[in-house]
């Protein structure tokens, strides 16, 4: 059996703070304090530099874009030298002109810039305006878990996380963990009702990814309410209930809905032989019976 | 929009009664006491006839197979013309000598024998030695939902439902709802911890398809300890807690872990491409970047 691999992880929900300067210089306290609390692999929620701009569809707001390696990619790699340790950070990526995307960025304490995910699923619904600014994520690499000094992170970004193929390609290319950066709220007109139905499927989805795939999951959502800055709605209130599960999906830690959280938890990186003795799912699968996973619809 | 089809559902949740023609018995009883609740679609769970004989392996219960339009299929086809529902129904099947399967019967009021499913992932370990006694179903035609006067039966059998593949392929096959007829307890020597960390784990794994594929999910499982023939160990405690699931996932009807039931609940069969719209997974997916899915490890 594989050794322990034990370490603490922290999830990060923010909320923003006004600008990308105000956010980014409050992310990097929360980050020491995750670090002075022992937190070796830190996560942050999805787009956390910046407000949830894609509420509406507006060209200027691809100004709040950087190339993969700017400012925040610096910010981090520096503070995950300084501080020993491992980040999930997101960006708004600017790969090229007019050639956009919604990447997640992991920085080593030992190697840097270890590795990035694109956002493969992108959304678009009424206020979550994506495919207008974020180019799907290229089918190569695709889902490819992030080999780091402490496991492979398996990084995948929110809407990525309804979608039960993306984790199970991340746990069959040998992710230890996956991890979900989000942005994700409640439309305020929904009755009370719906939104616990939405927020209830959310966290269930995920735990479900995690139960199997036999492998922890790490999900980072920011809270605040955001205006929409067309008027036309209430915004949207951003539902935090960031949350930790273990490798059979049960609850290692979750906050709430309102407020700025670091959330701690300890995960066994290597637990996962272990478990898939007891739950061998992946002796059974049937992969000579799969084939149509690959059509968009069986007609 | 499609128009509604909303119908009444039941869930049977039962224990073994001694011998295969008391529990035929008794399950008639019980299909007829759903029926005059106005149940239009009545669910078995797995092996219902029987006791869970997959404790040991012993070529003794190969006697208990019966072929695919045997005693127990005409049983329930005369029970669905009768009282005019559909019943699903599961069987231990003999398809040729050294030829068994696990197999779920679907019978509906007019057709008669609609369609069958049989087990496509089988389990084996300490006290569920399937492997023994049960071929995995042909990958032809696989995970294929039946088509019944009342709307397509996704049904899957047991360890199938912890495979979120099998439940996409219903899906993508215009499945109206999964269904799973299930015999699944605890190890007494487990903890309590351990005990209801699985419970909690086959609870939300199912839901996790629910949510993901948009469709409701009827769940039954047998009640009741059952020794294992050996002795060695301490049996299994089959855990009940049948349920029924909406289009979100959320909860309908559960059953409690110790008591026959008869479990009602209404469901919209064609509420999906409702809340297809508003949760459109199924716009998004990556189907050009899910080739490694046919793989059993990605090395």
């Amino acid at each position: 059996m594989t050794s322990k691999n034990t370490i603490k992880v922290a999830a990060i929900q923010q909320a923003f703070h006004g600008s990308k300067a105000a956010t980014l210089e409050h992310t990097a306290n929360q980050i020491r304090q995750a670090a002075e609390q022992g937190a070796e692999l830190i996560t942050l929620q999805e787009l956390h530099a910046t407000e949830y701009f894609c509420q509406v569809e507006d060209a200027k707001y691809f100004d709040l874009a950087e190339p993969l390696e700017g400012e925040t990619c610096q910010l981090m790699k520096a503070l995950a030298a300084e501080l020993n340790i491992v980040i999930v950070a997101s960006i708004f990526e600017k790969r090229g002109h007019g050639v956009y995307h919604n990447t997640a960025l992991v920085l080593d304490k030992q190697q840097g810039l270890a590795g990035f995910f694109r956002k493969m699923h992108i959304p678009d619904d009424p206020g979550f305006y994506e495919k207008y600014y974020f180019i799907p994520g290229d089918n190569e690499p695709g889902f490819s878990p992030i080999e780091t000094s402490i496991g492979k992170l398996g990084v995948l970004v929110c809407w990525d996380q309804w979608y039960p193929e993306a984790a199970r390609l991340m746990a069959l290319k040998g992710a230890d963990v996956l991890i979900y950066p989000t942005a994700i709220g409640w439309d305020k007109d929904d009755t009370n009702d719906e939104q616990a139905r939405q927020l209830d499927a959310w966290q269930t989805v995920q735990r479900g990814h995690s139960i199997a795939n036999n492998l922890p999951v790490i999900s980072i959502n920011r809270v605040g309410l955001e205006d929409d800055p067309s008027g036309q709605t209430a915004g949207i209130d951003f539902w935090g209930n960031s949350f930790i599960t273990g490798h059979q999906g049960e609850w290692l830690a979750k906050a709430n809905s309102d407020e700025e959280t670091i959330l701690i938890a300890e995960l066994d990186l290597n637990k996962s032989d272990k478990v898939r003795r007891i739950w061998p799912y992946f002796r059974d699968r049937r992969i000579d019976a799969y084939d149509n996973l690959l059509k968009r619809w069986i007609d």
